[in-house]
């Protein structure tokens, strides 16, 4: 017994975090407890997450309510047009490029063994709801907007499927060298791609 | 302006802890946000913190008290020999080979460019202090349980030129091959060092 109950507590309570593990999170709690002031600081900035909701409609995050977030009641925005993300910080990332318009829907991370949680096949089912109710059953596109891997591909051709009838059009994120790369270091499956795809 | 300023405070508390950049943090705030339960459990967590104090002897957490830790007051422990480390979980290592039975000085991470930070001259003087007062100017042993690197050396060598007149002997663990591991792949400096202290 030489970690007092409290600091086991709070050890604990961090390891339960995606990417914390016990030695990272022993580090954390006795950073903090020599650290007042970023104890105090973490503890306010995580209260305050406690007023954030998520969005019934694409489960991004949503504040002093429990109405849809800005992207769902924006009504500048292509509600036709939904981008399926894996993670928030997806979105992000899209939200950042100023390109996309549309919507969304917040999937979370798909197993690589293709079987959908509870949580996710919600969140699918949330919105064949929406397409029934708000677009007359068909979206004019759906991007599947998940990482460009093996398991990705899966997945992606996993939803096209579920999603079918919901849908006119199915795209995924073009395959490509990044800008600023080179030819040289491309591999042979993502210069396949460039070349098909070229434009 | 994607995300709100809620999540921006929670995310930026999450950067000022060690090992956790910007995208990690920005993780973890999302995740507690879709995981209330979890995101309780951590605030009772790091809220029960506040309560833990710092040992004015070791360094060493202590809880409910402003006295000393029970490492500092267990009367069957030798104060004459005292451990140098840098980090808490040094001292939790040392603890579960159950064969030190002296007391503890936490003094931190020490810097690689040889400089102490104010703190830490303040740990050592009151080291100092303690000895001066309580052992009659001279400790039996420290031991400096610095890591056996290149910046360990020299920061070890530092401090016993800083305490040399404190105490009666300075020592540093044993360097050699570790259980279980293989002659064939110790480097150099290690398997000179396990020849040199053969035993």
């Amino acid at each position: 017994m030489i970690l007092s109950e409290k600091i086991k507590k709070a050890i604990s309570a961090f390891t339960e975090l995606p990417g914390i593990g016990p030695r990272h999170a022993t580090r954390l709690v006795f950073f903090l407890v020599s650290s007042p002031g970023k104890l105090k600081n973490l503890l306010a900035g995580l209260s305050s997450l406690l007023d954030v909701k998520i969005c019934p409609r694409c489960f991004f995050t949503v504040e002093n309510s429990d109405s849809l977030c800005r992207f769902c009641t924006d009504p500048s925005r292509d509600h036709k047009t939904i981008a399926i993300v894996e993670k928030e910080t997806d979105l992000i990332s899209l939200e950042r490029t100023t390109k996309f318009k549309g919507r969304y829907l917040i999937l979370g991370d798909l197993k690589k063994n293709g079987v959908l949680e509870d949580e996710q096949t919600r969140r699918l089912a949330s919105l064949k709801n929406f397409i029934l109710e708000e677009l007359g059953g068909q979206a004019e596109e759906i991007i599947l907007a998940i990482n460009p891997t093996t398991f990705g591909d899966f997945s992606a051709s996993f939803l096209e499927k579920d999603l079918k009838r919901f849908a006119k059009r199915f795209t995924r994120l073009a395959r490509g060298i990044p800008s600023g790369g080179e030819i040289e270091f491309a591999d042979e499956e993502t210069l396949s791609s460039a070349l098909e795809h070229r434009n």
